[in-house]
């Protein structure tokens, strides 16, 4: 998972922030993330994503979709079900999902 | 700024999802940080903070909050106020700050 920050269109929109502590298992981990910020690409909705792990371990992944149904597609998407389910199985010690309405939004490039 | 995953209230309450890439530049960066969670902790409202920053340097900050007004106190913050100036003259090549409503979270420990 790798790039920068998102371009995403005004408010409103959604976000799901997805914050992560891991566990030392690798098993895959790396080519999974890769394959599943492919996958949210094709999906309807989908407007952008952000991704980071610092050295310590915690990781904030925030994806940013159109509606709340975009969402919900994707969460029962059948690869990323699986994805999920080895996330939550041996990769993730602990993790938070929280889905979130994009109100504001302010950038600023130097 | 270290840590792990915040401990929030139930739904609804918001998030500051402040994305950025750094600069070469350091100066005081990291006591800066530090300086601004110690200071939000205290401000009335603050619900938690999650940050990190990848090797490549993308960081993503997300705090939460009780109301929006909470937010634009802690934006209005005096010592806040200088260290966003400093952060936009040298220490952030890009940001974008995203103001947004939770409304569902669920988590996963192990």
């Amino acid at each position: 998972m790798s790039g920068g920050l998102a371009k995403t269109p005004e408010p409103p929109y959604y976000a799901v922030i997805f914050t992560s502590r891991r566990t030392a298992v690798d098993e895959g981990y790396d080519a999974m993330g890769e394959r599943m910020v492919e996958l949210a690409a094709r999906q309807p909705g989908f407007l952008g994503v952000e991704s980071t792990r610092g050295a310590d371990g915690l990781g904030i992944t925030v994806s940013y979709w159109a509606t709340l149904e975009h969402i919900a597609a994707w969460k029962a998407q059948g690869e990323h079900r699986i994805a999920q389910s080895m996330g939550h199985k041996k990769w993730y010690e602990a993790f938070e999902t929280r889905i979130a309405r994009v109100e504001r939004a302010y950038s600023g490039p130097k």
